[in-house]
């Protein structure tokens, strides 16, 4: 979706390109979707409107890229880069580690807010809402779709259980849980349901 | 959070009472939670503002309660009223029948359209958002600890589990792909949930 800019230009765009990613997301945490305009992220990023126009063909897109960015650098600080999870060979471990991982990041201002704010309008704009999930959210859930295919083929999962529908199990719960305020997000959650979801309700 | 009128003006007051319901209700699906105004909602209903400022304190309390009972229309046009899930003494079914039921209510537009904007203004105003699932949304979960208490008598489900936690891997993953777009809602979904939510996903 970017446009690499010319070699001599780099260091200068990078800076503004930041300033830009910085912008959209305090705009957006700040006044919502609706309100955060290119005219008003340039102008709280200092560079000229034009200059966003050049880079992204609209809004949604600078947002998406820019949470994009910020979802990276946090991987990063938490020495998650590259990201995948974890495969010990230890399911139920590698699952509850990296769902303490998302607690961590749910309770981050600087990720929450701006993530609200853009989940909010998704919720209303179908466009926007399938955007949000083909670039932020399903790449995501396909990390566990690979751990839990990886399990599969080591004998902790059913052979025959669709890991795309599996992951949901966990990962849902967490997600509303943080939209919606449903309940407190503890790692004790957060492990009781991989244990609910890998042993099952039933009496075995 | 309704005030009874005295019994003379009861008929109208009834009528009144719908129209301001179904005002509330076009004005959010149609134009968002934060441009639907006691003022908007009194002019399209056709009675004057202090009628509605008269019998609700804000709007929120006007939208919570057109919604609750547009839920409750709902349930009894679907023979549901009493609300309760059904406990046939399969839990399986039971839980397949009501979660088939809820898809259904999902696909209407009465239904999807005012609910997705009230959900979308609770992701960022937390007290709307505390509100609505304590006057909304934990009544109907609440119904699913019910029957899994039930179903923990009858040892059909492990009498450790926590229900109103496990209530969560089939409801939550429902609710992220309706308000999300996260995948298609299905009866073959709703039942596959039940089915990995009961049995687990590792090998029995």
């Amino acid at each position: 979706m970017v446009k690499k800019p010319a070699p001599d230009a780099a260091r200068r765009s990078e800076r503004s390109r930041r300033a830009i990613y910085d912008a959209a997301l305090a705009l957006v945490a700040e006044t919502g979707y609706p309100r955060t305009t290119i005219e008003a992220i340039a102008a709280r990023a200092g560079v000229g409107k034009q200059t966003i126009y050049r880079w992204w063909p609209s809004k949604a897109d600078v947002l998406l890229e820019a949470f994009l960015d910020l979802a990276e650098q946090a991987a990063r600080d938490a020495g998650q880069v590259p990201y995948e999870i974890p495969d010990t060979g230890d399911l139920a471990a590698d699952l509850k580690a990296v769902l303490r991982l998302t607690v961590d990041q749910m309770s981050d201002p600087r990720f929450t807010a701006p993530a609200r704010a853009l989940a909010a309008e998704g919720l209303v704009n179908e466009q926007l809402g399938r955007q949000l999930v083909a670039e932020l959210l399903e790449p995501q859930l396909q990390l566990y779709v690979h751990r839990l295919r990886a399990a599969q083929d080591a004998g902790a999962v059913r052979p025959d259980a669709d890991p795309r529908i599996a992951l949901e199990l966990f990962v849902s719960p967490i997600a509303q849980r943080w939209l919606q305020y449903t309940g407190p997000l503890t790692y004790e959650y957060t492990d009781t349901l991989v244990d609910y979801a890998l042993h099952g309700l039933a009496p075995r």
